[in-house]
């Protein structure tokens, strides 16, 4: 790999993930003691709201938020407010706000006006100087650095982390579910070291032209962003799906012409993808497990989904080499959301 | 069309609708005024929970369920309960369940353990027989008869309207968006006496193995039904996407070998489809718009949502027949979730 090939600029940010991670690990009892005194008391609810990538942080962030307040959490839809013009009072309520570059116009507007509605809003943003920062009560800097390839990747894992420590501020969580893993950085490096696996799967599933990135719960978040980064960068049509749905429904839709990557974390949702495991292979449908570091056997549930999620930014990026994308800057694709 | 031909069974339960629908807008009117009986004071939240097609037709209820209740309103991950047992107290909160058979495990577990935890619970089931009548505080029987294809049809768009008449017990709607609306079942009678549109497109696309269905708010439930109605009763890969994330993010993996069929109910987010329209236009992308009745226009956009999503089940079943799938017994679907 050499400066200015394809996926080159991809790479070095996703090269950054161990120190971006590091960093963000020493600031995270602080978030959550600032989140600690945000919390409204009595809490209603907490409402995420995000797009693309971001979405997939605010899934993953809805459990372990929910977990830990012990109430309520839902993902929210911005065009109750930006289209229909609902009148909802957000009394009660934190309201998470995630925008990468902090400027997604309808993420901004959907804060502010839940803002001016009664909610306490948290900003989770790379650039705290964005208009997203200026509508919150509490910004989280996720200071990753520029992120200059178009597919977000050290901007998404530092959310997941963000909001594993804004979570952990509002109540408590089982040490297996989540706890501050300082071996995180050094299992991430260990992945990225050995990049062959991804390199692997997409030569021995490069001929597919549709993937199903399958998982439940946490594991569900990390194959919805798995699925969304090898979408946006390599152009192969990744669908991210939960297990429980896919064992309800769309299996239909699948057959010998389409692999299934399942993302086993090894926590609760684990006897799930078993039982899917067990499915595919009795219906001969191909599929492969997410490998990770031994050493990542050893972290907390959450942790490891951020582990997964970088070992899925190699799929993407193995996927789009072989299919002749260059990663760096995929088509179609712009930075901002255009939506308002 | 003969009894017995492979998609004779669906086309007759979708022939119900019109019946169906007349039934239960009858009584609307005594299920919102047990809503507004039911309602917590002070009402924290509402969460809905399902799986499948009635994962959709939450998602449409919980746009009319905020608007009217003025408090913010999600779809709730069962796992949360089920798998990772947090303990999540729902005081003050409407739980809103949907399962038709009314026999989905992970549904009325998640029910149960709601209604434990302070919640009231409100059961939209084709079956008030079921287990997941028996833990709640209100059943709504949506009573659309047997239901023996496998694609859920009659009992998709039941719990639609049921939803509406739900929500408008909740407080206010504007008229625009929800009111009674008689004129319903005569505008899918009008439809259904019109299958040749889903059958023209189908014929047109059928070369095409994946295909895109976008809208936005209530059209984004109605594209997700749609899409799910398509895979599950033809084996076509149809993506249900949300026209604000398309514009977001993946495009960036739809080409020429991808339609797109735009749900455009007419609502405050028709601007949102119309960028959309112009973006592929110039794209060159092909698209088609979903086609109402003249008197679809008429209606409330919640009713056209309804209408629409009658229409995507016609094309579903146009689609199916052209690649010789039998759209009653489409291949690996179970009517009743496996998931616990």
């Amino acid at each position: 790999m050499t400066a200015g090939s394809p996926g080159s600029l991809m790479a070095a940010e996703m090269a950054e993930q161990p120190d971006v991670l590091a960093r963000l690990l020493v600031r995270l009892p602080e978030l959550g003691e600032r989140m600690h005194t945000l919390r409204p008391e009595p809490l209603a609810g907490t409402v995420l709201v995000a797009r693309g990538s971001s979405d997939n942080a605010a899934a993953f962030g809805r459990y372990l938020i929910e977990a830990a307040s012990g109430r309520p959490t839902g993902l929210g839809s911005p065009s109750i407010t930006t289209r229909y013009h609902a009148e909802v009072d957000y009394t009660g309520y934190l309201f998470v706000a995630l925008s990468q570059s902090g400027r997604t116009p309808e993420i901004v507007t959907a804060a502010a006006s839940a803002r001016e509605r009664g909610a306490r809003v948290v900003a989770v943003t790379n650039d705290a100087t964005g208009p997203l920062a200026s509508v919150a009560d509490l910004t989280v800097a996720t200071d990753a650095g520029p992120e200059l390839a178009v597919p977000a990747t050290k901007t998404v894992t530092a959310q997941f982390l963000a909001l594993a420590g804004l979570a952990a501020g509002l109540g408590s969580l089982p040490p297996a579910l989540w706890a501050p893993a300082p071996e995180l950085p050094d299992v991430v490096r260990l992945l990225l070291a050995d990049p062959h696996r991804g390199e692997d799967l997409a030569a021995a599933w490069a001929h597919h032209d549709r993937l199903v990135v399958a998982g439940r719960g946490l594991g569900g978040a990390v194959a919805m962003e798995g699925a969304l980064k090898i979408r946006e960068t390599s152009g192969l049509f990744a669908e991210g799906i939960s297990v429980a749905d896919l064992l309800h429904g769309p299996i239909a839709a699948l057959d010998h012409d389409v692999p299934v990557l399942l993302v086993d974390l090894g926590g609760p949702t684990s006897p799930d993808v078993a039982e899917l495991r067990r499915r595919l292979a009795s219906d001969g449908i191909p599929y492969a497990d997410l490998a990770l570091p031994h050493e990542a056997g050893e972290l907390p549930e959450a942790a490891r989904a951020v582990a997964a999620t970088v070992r899925l930014q190699q799929l993407a990026r193995a996927f789009a080499l072989r299919r002749g994308w260059d990663p760096d800057r995929p088509r179609a694709l712009s930075k901002v959301t255009a939506t308002y």
